[in-house]
């Protein structure tokens, strides 16, 4: 094994701070949100900073900011590190962002610590990651992977324009046929993220070997009961809507703290009419299930379709339970995910493992390949706000494992 | 006893009908809001029936419609029967109307009866009874009480326009000194009106003697946790706002259903923000509970503020309990009530006993002097709606009870 160096902290926060300053002012906390003009111009930045770390850039038809470091090999698979640096509204300045300026470090480190790569090394700044409000989320990966259709390019947002004509309008020029990777190309994905979660700060680790990126079940409960006079109806003669709907709320949170590793989240509940002189008519839930187990899911269904037809039931209602295309559970690669806990404990760290709650472009990035994650803790497990915070030192910490990954990736392979 | 002739259900009918006529036809339902130009115009049609009754009609300055017909004696105290006319938005076509179309009638049976009272009969169109954009009822009888005020004028709608305004531009003058009726003008105050509730219907009963009308008691519950990724976050990190709001639905529920006679109904819940894929913040419950007994309200509000803290507490929350000033239980006269119930056996009716769960005009004219009310049945106990319906010949028995009631109290007055 060769060791590189340790990262430069100052570098990282300069390149932090760089990214930092390029926000929506008059959105809250640290807003760069896709397809505006302050993302737009922070890709280019990216390009820039790219260039001057030696790399080839190119940015493709959908935004996706690529540089490669060449290998010295004529080796066709490359070695791909990526992140994002779009945020969500009013969010964070780590989210996304130190798998980014990471790469960049990880590209300097392995020049400084004399190291030449076998394989092409390419850094990615995916395009919108984050959901966006076509409700779509991972756009650039997804474009890479193939998985981005043409019909996703005609949904429309609330005001009826389509997300191919925002594209455009953002300078961006989405033709599907050119933003796709072969599907040959790809000798591993490493992505280095704040874990947005509590789990490593609680257990004081510094390094979490991702083992899954978790499966998501959304639904929507409607109840439908009677509007009756609030005063004039007795309890048992009433068919409350809303009633049950906060039954349904109670369950979700039962029904995911009893398993072993799944999270279960009520959106909204909306009552009709909203009025306290009125019996609710109907009321409609949203919620969603998580968990990297994907088994777990069809008893969540079970309990969920039960919890649903006994508030329905006791109350006399009519109900129907909506569950959305679900997103199944993205194993981690074994093999990948043993080089990066070697290359962890190489470092002299241990390497734990977690699975990742949120999703991520390494999702779409498995159909293209081998896929590997490695997550640094984030303070108080928040994220997708201002107060989301990770120290530099732990970034730093964070990169030297990626990039100690992806020497240990070249020099191996996958066995 | 003198007895009183059988209404003519034709007459009722043709009443009914003609305000049935008088409605907002681009509304669904029969739709006679107050403050608009078709309740205007019925107002007048109200009057012009009552003078072709031979009342002597005035408008008083808030449109209250009042038409007398003079007692032979030198009494001052007169004898008060009312409802309203006014309708909510999307109602229907019997709720207060029938207390209005049934005074008519009254008058035009006691003359037919060859009976001459005593005492002035004075007939009633109460102006506004229901809830309206400024979240006032009754103006109309808050008027004649004494108990609207400049600062009641003064309240402004979502528009920014105030009470006092829309009045003057609904065509009326509200001179509070002027609407008020003396403390000793009142007899007694008779009010027929629908049930609106199922509890006669379901007894097979075609009267009711109204014993009390509820109080009602609102409050606000807000719940703040904490704002966290839905993904990221397990269940036993998570402050979720939104699932406490479920908790206390449940238990207005529960605390309405276990109480003899008390009915709870939550609004609305509204959580912050309207994610599934964000933990909820903070979540916001509107409800009221509405009960004849007034001890019954102190038990009630202990119960919720310990449900408030205990599913608070359980996820780590902090909250609020905010209750609006209550209206407190009204109380019908029991000397009034007898004479009800004699006269309601006196025409061979079983004289059963409920109470009222919707509020009245009958709060404010308790003010004024003795109150009483007759319920007819509702079918399917709907009201405020469209399927609103009872029968004529059963809204005609109604007025018979009401008529001798009112005869019954002019012989004997109240002792």
């Amino acid at each position: 094994m060769i060791d590189v160096h340790f990262p430069q902290v100052e570098r990282l926060v300069l390149d932090l701070d760089g990214l930092a300053d390029l926000v929506d002012s008059s959105r809250p906390g640290w807003s760069r949100v896709a397809m505006t003009e302050v993302d737009t111009q922070s890709r280019y930045w990216v390009a820039e900073r790219m260039r001057a770390e030696g790399l080839d850039v190119r940015v493709d038809g959908i935004g996706n900011v690529i540089g490669t470091l060449r290998g010295r090999g004529s080796r066709r698979k490359a070695i791909v590190v990526g992140s994002h640096t779009d945020t969500v509204d009013g969010g964070g300045r780590y989210d996304g962002i130190v798998g980014v300026v990471g790469g960049l470090e990880v590209v300097r480190l392995i020049r400084e610590s004399g190291i030449q790569l076998e394989h092409d090394l390419q850094i990615v700044d995916f395009y919108n990651e984050e959901v966006n409000r076509f409700e779509l989320s991972c756009l650039g990966s997804r474009a890479m992977a193939g998985t981005l259709t043409a019909s996703h390019l005609a949904t429309t947002d609330d005001r009826g324009r389509t997300l191919g004509d925002t594209l455009s309008a953002a300078g961006w020029d989405p033709q599907l046929d050119q933003t796709r990777w072969a599907d040959d190309e790809v000798l591993g994905f490493l992505e280095l993220h704040v874990e947005q979660g509590p789990v490593l700060e609680r257990q004081g680790l510094p390094l979490g070997v991702v083992t899954s990126i978790c499966g998501i079940s959304r639904f929507r409960a409607l109840f439908s009961g009677q509007r009756d006079h609030a005063g004039t109806t007795p309890m048992t003669s009433r068919h409350d809507a809303g009633c049950a709907a906060a039954g349904v709320v109670l369950a979700v949170e039962e029904i995911a703290s009893s398993a072993e590793q799944a999270v279960g989240t009520v959106g909204s509940v909306t009552f009709t009419p909203e009025a306290t002189s009125v019996v609710t008519e109907s009321a409609l839930l949203t919620a969603e299930f998580r968990s990297p187990d994907e088994g777990w899911f069809t008893l969540a269904r079970e309990q969920i379709a039960e919890a649903a037809a006994t508030q329905s039931a006791r109350r006399g209602l009519t109900h129907s339970l909506e569950w959305s295309p679900w997103e199944r559970p993205t194993a981690m690669d074994p093999r990948l995910s043993g080089i990066i806990g070697t290359s962890i404990r190489q470092l002299g760290h241990p390497a734990a493992q977690l699975y990742s709650g949120a999703g991520h472009d390494g999702v779409q990035m498995a159909r293209l390949g081998p896929v590997g994650m490695i997550f640094i803790p984030s303070v108080g497990g928040r994220s997708h706000c201002p107060e989301e915070f990770t120290d530099s030192k732990q970034i730093a910490v964070g990169v030297h494992a990626l990039a100690q990954s992806v020497v240990n990736l070249d020099q191996e392979g996958l066995s």
